[in-house]
């Protein structure tokens, strides 16, 4: 708890202005975009500075005071509820783009920077910054790096680990330290980069990263295919692979998604169509037109019923459309949307599909299924009310019975949302009582106190899902 | 020590023929291929699958033995050199590849087998492993995981770590883990993967990894740039990227290293240019065609004063001997090479190098610069004689100057050799106190013991390099 004498001397670190412990302060950061989770923090606090960030650590450290690192809060898995109380860090005054280097192809950024603004302002120099989540418009690229973010272009450029070269960190004892550089090769100690690339703000606070740049593809090309039955979309991920191909995104749709972004966009997606395929290849043009052609060939060899490729760039957009407004369609349908993203080896989606489906069935749920059939990363998607218990409930099992099924099939709880504190229940399904040991460990040697993000990864008991707080 | 009934049950793991504590058996493990380290090994075991490496843990943590697991001991940082005794492991029994799966462009190894086995296998199914440390023809790929080794295809393909997507680890504690999968995008906790990727053998022992494969690139072309001066060389490579272009391998030898190839191979060296770049791309064949184009005419603007681009794969083959050859040649000259991997910025190239110049004019040395200035990883190396105290301590000297200089140019002290127990004294100039102490309390938290590799990455004292036993 925040006594008086603490929060005089939070507000001597930050100002009376960067401080907040109102009711209305403490309730608009007792939630993120997860359904279903809340809680209270004692109060909200925006350092401007990383000397700032370290007091305000030491304070908490001294004090055992939750730390909480937020962003945007558009995480998915309850990565920044506040679920134990105590400070949620804002980045508001640490958002600028300190340096585009050009010639070392780096961006170096503070964490409260807007991912798009990021990604507009490196191609404006004709640079690429790959990572590109669904959230992007409100996203920060701390909250990335904390949640390791994926995107619709992780099959050919990876993810936001993929980017992050250097990072300088407030650890829980109040000690800043830098990893990495502006370099390529560094392997001087322990990838402490990495580590904390998607360790979700449980180790320390990211204050500055030094991210890895590309040069923008010269072009890119947009094609939509429609499958009368899964199986066959599935089959043209696998052939489009062995044939070598990479493509910037391959994206899939299943009929139930279809129909509601039909719904909501009106775009003119045929919804008798039981699968999309959206692919687009990016690179030079004659690699690009190569490859869209071989692709599209593909796509007719497996029977897609129709194939089109965009020829405008306002053509390619309404395309992506089809898949960008896929969680705002499935949004608007019911109170609450519950979005997961079981993940399994490119080989399994089809099975992976098939046994959502039979799941679905079985718990008497609607479940629409869309994501990145190129790199096995799905999103099941069940639009519900959480006041009906008796149907949440449902969700649940269906949920847990998903996960078991993509471990089974050799993959993971999730592709790119993290754990938080809404999968930590699951995380042993895919570490085991050792890996969790193991990694608790290593949470314990930098952080004694448990006071960063505590409650997120690491599970307390079996509880699921549940309305904590209020 | 290990005592008779230590042994016993060590060959009760393992059988009599998979232990030898005979003195020619720890002779021959008792150094790898970093000059001037050396030390006796009590014992050296090759257990034969995952299970026997467990239990073989479980014993030397029990009795705090030292275990040291080696490759093929290519290493350049003395990083398999058993310092505080205890036994070698290794990997002979396990050196198999186990799957290469073509649909999820993955390659499941054991630990033991050769990085140019597994190259040469995957290449021959049109799919590509783009690590090739110097070594690759004896190296192995559990070697080149725990020193997250790189290449002369870095600077576009990234290092081992961009190609580990899951490891099998026995854990300090004789427990088996599982991390990642045959996955692209992986969540759940802490990216022990890429933990223990380049950890040294200090965290665990890996005992298979699933590696990412991608398609082999089309077609390859190989040229060579010479220059009057060492600005007009580094000043094409920034111009190069800068251009947007990434080419597969951009690499650097300055006249010393020049003169001493040429005498060695014989390939027709100028041996009055001051410096030489060989550049490769690779790709689609219209690509490499227009970059490589492009890239002979940057080097022609910047005053190249020849750039030739071989016709023919013999030719491209002579002229990355020039490069492969480089330490081989240096090798020769005297009885002792030491050869470091201070890494700058790709923008300090030139700094970096004018000051390992006058670093060497200033010691009366004679050191020979080439590596990967594509990614601003180079190798200064000095020939010497181990024998010699005084020039010893000169070499060491510049080297602790080089490293100086290396940090202040924004880089760092080895790129992709790794840390050991050569580089350890230095590694504070890079991660300062607090740094080391976090990675401590990792260290410590992962092998509360210390039997896993002890005595590397972290230094003793300030002890620099000496002999040790023998």
């Amino acid at each position: 708890m925040i006594n008086e004498q603490i929060k005089e001397r939070i507000i001597s670190i930050v100002g009376t202005e960067n401080f907040d412990d109102s009711k209305v302060g403490r309730l608009t950061y007792s939630y993120d975009a997860t359904p279903n989770f809340q809680a209270l923090p004692d109060g909200v606090v925006s350092p401007r500075n990383t000397e700032e960030v370290a007091e305000l650590v030491k304070v908490c450290n001294k004090h055992h005071i939750p730390v909480v690192p937020r962003g945007a809060g558009s995480n998915l898995c309850g990565g920044t509820c506040p679920t134990e109380g105590g400070l949620v860090f804002l980045f508001k005054h640490m958002n600028e783009i300190l340096e585009i280097d050009e010639e070392n192809l780096t961006a170096t950024v503070q964490p409260g920077v807007i991912t798009l603004d990021l990604i507009n302002a490196v191609e404006a120099k004709g640079l690429f910054f790959p990572p590109d989540p669904g959230s992007m418009k409100t996203s920060t690229i701390g909250g990335n790096i904390n949640e390791n973010s994926g995107g619709l272009r992780g099959l050919k450029y990876g993810v936001t680990r993929d980017y992050v070269i250097a990072l300088e960190i407030v650890l829980a004892n109040g000690s800043i330290i830098r990893t990495g550089g502006k370099l390529a090769k560094d392997v001087a100690g322990y990838d402490f980069t990495r580590l904390y690339v998607g360790s979700e703000g449980t180790l320390g606070i990211v204050t500055e990263a030094t991210l890895k740049l590309v040069p923008i593809p010269e072009t890119k090309k947009t094609m939509l295919a429609l499958y009368e039955d899964l199986e066959a979309a599935a089959t043209t991920v696998s052939k489009i692979i062995a044939n070598k191909i990479i493509p910037a995104t391959l994206e899939f749709l299943d009929q139930a998604t279809l129909k509601v972004v039909e719904d909501y966009a009106k775009i003119g997606l045929p919804t008798d169509a039981k699968a999309v395929l959206l692919i687009e290849q990016d690179g030079a043009p004659e690699v690009v037109e190569r490859d869209i052609k071989k692709i599209a060939d593909l796509c007719t060899e497996e029977n897609a019923v129709s194939v089109q490729i965009a020829k405008t760039k306002a053509e390619a957009e309404a395309l992506t459309t089809a898949r960008r407004a896929a969680l705002s369609a499935l949004a608007r349908l019911k109170p609450t949307t519950i979005l997961e993203d079981a993940t399994v080896p490119r080989s399994q989606v089809a099975n992976m599909v098939k046994a959502i489906n039979e799941i679905a069935e079985k718990y008497q749920l609607n479940i629409c299924t869309f994501g990145h059939a190129g790199d096995g990363n799905l999103h099941p998607t069940v639009p519900t009310d959480a006041r009906n218990k008796e149907e949440m409930e449902r969700v649940e099992k269906a949920f847990e019975e998903i996960f078991e099924k993509a471990i089974e099939l050799g993959g993971t709880i999730t592709g790119e949302h993290g754990v938080g504190i809404m999968k930590a229940p699951y995380l042993e399904l895919k570490l085991g009582q050792e890996g969790i040991a193991a990694m608790k460990a290593v949470k314990t040697a930098l952080d004694p106190n448990n006071i960063m993000n505590p409650g997120k990864i690491f599970a307390k008991d079996s509880r699921k899902r549940v309305v904590i707080g209020q």
